[in-house]
C-alpha cells in the first residue's frame, strides 16, 4: 500500500502582462500564476497534482499557506487518504488556528484548494480513472459524505442532497455515452474579449471562435461605456445576433452603477452580465438582477465559499453560477455547491481560464451532467485559449466542445520543464529578467 | 520633514493555548498572536506601531503579507502619508494582483489592516494626538475622504455620510466633555466566561466583575446545551437579573440548530447571542434574528469587510454591530462601518481582546460617539483583562469604562521586551521550548 512520502509547493508564474492575456476594467496587469502542489508516495508511479490559480504579487504566501497545510499529508496511506478526502477535508478545516485567518475565505482557502485538488488528482489517479469518472462512480452516500454541507442546512440538508444524487443514479451512464456522442460538454470563448485588445484583434479573435463552432463569446467591460458600446457592436457585426453575448465587468461598478451601465447596453441583448460589483455582494447583486431583466446575472469566479453561493441562491440573485475549481476548496466544497444550485434549479456555468482552471472544470461539468443536474440547459463552460502548453494532459476543446478527459486524475500536472522555467523567483524565465 | 527610512514585522505570538484563555465552542486553544508592523521614520523620536490578531498558525503568513505591504511605505514622506491616509489605502486597495488572493477578505486585508494601523498610529503620533482626539479633529469632508465607500452607495451615498458628520459636529466638545465627566466609555468583560473555566473559577470571575463595576457579562456557549444550562443558571445566580447577561457561541451552528439551541437558553433571558453561524451569512443572521427575538443577534468579529456589514444592515439581520479593529482593513474602512450604522440605526459594539484589540476600539468607541452616532444607547464595548501589560500604553478600565487614552498615537506599541520574547520561532519563549 502505497504511503505518502515528501510533498512539493511551487510557486508558478507566467509573465502574462506582457501580453495584455487576461486584461479587464478591475485586473489590468495580472501574472497568471499557481500555487502547485505536489504530493509524492514511494511508488514512483504514483504521484498527487494540484494548484490554486492567481494573477501574481502574494503567489508565495498561497504557496507558503498550502505547504502548511500539505506537510500534514507526509506518512499517511494512500488508501486511507483517497478512501475518505471528507474525512481528511474536515481535518483541515477544524485546524482553529488556520480558520480564524478566513474563515473559509482568502489564502488559507484558495491554498487548502492547492491542496485538496493534488489529493482528488491522487485519488483519481490511484484508481487508474480521469476524476469525473472517479465522481461518477461514487454512491450518493459517498459523495454526500465528500461534500461540506456545513452551514448550509436551512437551504439543503444531507437528506435532499442524498434525493437529488438518487433520483440520477439509474441514468448515469446513458449521460455518460450521450456526452461522448455528442463530442463533449459544451464551452464558451473569453479569448477574444480581453480589454487591451485592439479592435482589429477583437474581430479576428471573434471571427475565429465563430468559425470554431463557439455559440458563444464573452467581452470584457466596465472601463469606458463608449467603448463598450464600439467593441460589442463590433462583436454583434461578427457573431450575428443568434449567438449568446456575454459580458463581463470584472466587480467595478457599485450597485445602481452597475445597473445604469448595463441598461445602457441593453440594445446589444447581452445574455448575462458577470460580476457587475462586489462578489460578496448577495443582496446588491439581487438588486442589479431585479433591474437589469431579462437580461441575467452571472457571478462566482470570487464566489468565497458554499455560504455565500447558498446566499446568492437563496435570495434570486444569480440566472447563472460560474463556481471556480481553485477558489472554492476543491472537490468536497464543489460537489456542495453544485446541489445547493439543483435544489434551486440554476445552471451552474464554471469560470475557467487563468492556468489550469479549463483543465479543472472539464471534470467538474462532466460530473454535474451525469450525476447532479442531468441537465444541459442554459450550461456552457468557459474556455480561454491560453497555458495549455505547461500541462501533461491539457484539455482538448473541439467544435466548442470540451472533450472528456480519459487519462487518470485531474489534469493538473504540469511539465518539470515549465516547473523549471517559471518558478518564482528563481526559475529560468524570472531569474534573467 | 520626516521620512519612513525602514519597516519591520514581526510574528508575535503568546502561549494562551496553555491556560485556556480564550477558549470557545470553535476555538479551543488559540495562541494569541499579532502580525505587528512598526514603521520607522529618520526622525528617532517618531515611528508608527501597528499589528492585527491572529490566534496562532498562519500568523507567519499574515506578517508575510503585511511586509508586502509595508515596504512600499519606504522612502515617503510622513506628512503625506499622515496627511491622506485615504490616498495611501485606496492605493494599496488598488493592486489588483494582491486584491485577487481576497478580494478584501482573509489574510491580505488582515496584513493590510496591521500597515494602515501603524499608518494610523502614525498620523497621530506625528499630530501628537491620541488617535481619537485626531479623527474628532477632522472635517466631515476629510473624514469621507478618508473612509473607504467603495461598493456602499446602493446604501449610502458620500452625501449622506457627510449629513451624518456634519450634524454631529456642532457638539463634538460637549460629548468629548461628557465622556471625560462619566469616566470613560462604557465597556463590558468576556474574562470570565471561556468555556475551558472551571465552574468555580467561573463563579469567583462573575463575582469579581460585578464587584468591578459591569453591567454586561458574557459567556461562551455552544459546546453542550446541559453545560450552557448550568453556567448560565450559574451565571444568573452570581449577576442578578438586572445586569446584561450575553451569550457567544463563535459560528458553530447551522442556522436551524441555532434557532433551537438559543431558544433552550431563553429562560436565562439572553441580551444578545453573538455568533450564531457562519459569519458570512447574512441571510442566516437575518433568519436567526426573526425567530429568536426578542434576544437580540450581535456578530461581527469575523466580518470581513464593510461590504458584509453593508448587508448585515440591509437585511435587519443584526441588533448589534461587532467590528473588529483588527480585521477591517483599519480607520478607513471602520469609518464606513460606522456611518453605515448610524444610517440604519444599528448600534456597535466593537469586538475586543485577543492581543491589543482593547488598546485600539477604545479610540474607535470614542470617535463613534463624538462624531458619528452621539450615542450611548445600547453601546457597549467588549473588555477582555489579558496581555495588555506587553503594551507601552495599555488601556485602563475603571468601574466598567475606559478611560478616554491621553498619549499620542493608536495605543498599538509593543514593549521591546515582549517583541524579543514572543516572536516566534526565535524569541526566547519559543527558543526554549
Amino acid at each position: 500500500m502505497p504511503v505518502i512520502e515528501s510533498v512539493e509547493a511551487h510557486d508558478i508564474r507566467f509573465p502574462t502582462s506582457s501580453t495584455l492575456d487576461g486584461s479587464d476594467a478591475m485586473n489590468k496587469d495580472g501574472d497568471y500564476s499557481a500555487a502547485y502542489i505536489v504530493v509524492r508516495t514511494d511508488d514512483p508511479g504514483l504521484s498527487g497534482y494540484g494548484f490554486t490559480f492567481t494573477i501574481g504579487r502574494g503567489n508565495d504566501l498561497v504557496t507558503a499557506a498550502a505547504l502548511q497545510w500539505a506537510v500534514r499529508l507526509i506518512g499517511r496511506d494512500v488508501r486511507t487518504v483517497a478512501g475518505d478526502p471528507g474525512a481528511l477535508y474536515r481535518e483541515f478545516q477544524s485546524d482553529s488556528q488556520m480558520r480564524w485567518l478566513g474563515p473559509e475565505k482568502g489564502v488559507v482557502h484558495i491554498a487548502l484548494a492547492a491542496v485538496m485538488n493534488a489529493v482528488w488528482d491522487l485519488a483519481a489517479r490511484e484508481a487508474g480513472k480521469p476524476l469525473w469518472r472517479l465522481l461518477t462512480d461514487m454512491t450518493p452516500e459517498q459523495l454526500v459524505d465528500a461534500a461540506d454541507l456545513r452551514y448550509l442546512s436551512d437551504a439543503l440538508t444531507r437528506d435532499e442532497a442524498l434525493a437529488i444524487l438518487r433520483d440520477q443514479e439509474p441514468t448515469r451512464a446513458a449521460r455518460v455515452a450521450e456526452l461522448e456522442a455528442r463530442g463533449g460538454y459544451p464551452c464558451y470563448t473569453t479569448s477574444a474579449g480581453w480589454l487591451g485588445y485592439s479592435d482589429d484583434k477583437l474581430r479576428r479573435l471573434l471571427q475565429e471562435a465563430v468559425d470554431s463552432g463557439y455559440r458563444h463569446v464573452k467581452l470584457k467591460v466596465g472601463a469606458n461605456l463608449e467603448e463598450d458600446r464600439r467593441r460589442l457592436r463590433i462583436a454583434r457585426e461578427v457573431v450575428g445576433w443568434d449567438a449568446k453575448l456575454m459580458i463581463d465587468a470584472n466587480q467595478v461598478w457599485d450597485v445602481p452603477e452597475a445597473v445604469e451601465w448595463v441598461n445602457a447596453l441593453a440594445e446589444f441583448k447581452p445574455h448575462w452580465i458577470e460580476e457587475p460589483t462586489s462578489p460578496d455582494d448577495v443582496l446588491g447583486h439581487a438588486a442589479v438582477r431585479r433591474a437589469v431583466a431579462p437580461i441575467g446575472v452571472a457571478t462566482g469566479e470570487h464566489g468565497m465559499n458554499r455560504v455565500l453561493f447558498k446566499q446568492l441562491l437563496q435570495a434570486e440573485a444569480i440566472d447563472y453560477l460560474q463556481l471556480d475549481s481553485a477558489r472554492l476548496a476543491s472537490v468536497n466544497e464543489i460537489i456542495a455547491v453544485y446541489l445547493l444550485a439543483a435544489k434551486f434549479g440554476v445552471p451552474v456555468c464554471p469560470h475557467a481560464g487563468g492556468v489550469g482552471l479549463c483543465e479543472l472544470v472539464q471534470h467538474l461539468s462532466v460530473f454535474d451532467y451525469v450525476a447532479v443536474s442531468a441537465s444541459l440547459e442554459d450550461r456552457v463552460t468557459e474556455y480561454v485559449d491560453h497555458l495549455h502548453e505547461h500541462f501533461t494532459d491539457p484539455c482538448i476543446v473541439e467544435h466548442g466542445n470540451y472533450v472528456l478527459p480519459s487519462r487518470p486524475g485531474y489534469s493538473a500536472q504540469m511539465h518539470d520543464a515549465s516547473v523549471a522555467e517559471f518558478a518564482y523567483p528563481d526559475g529560468e524565465y524570472w531569474a534573467r529578467r
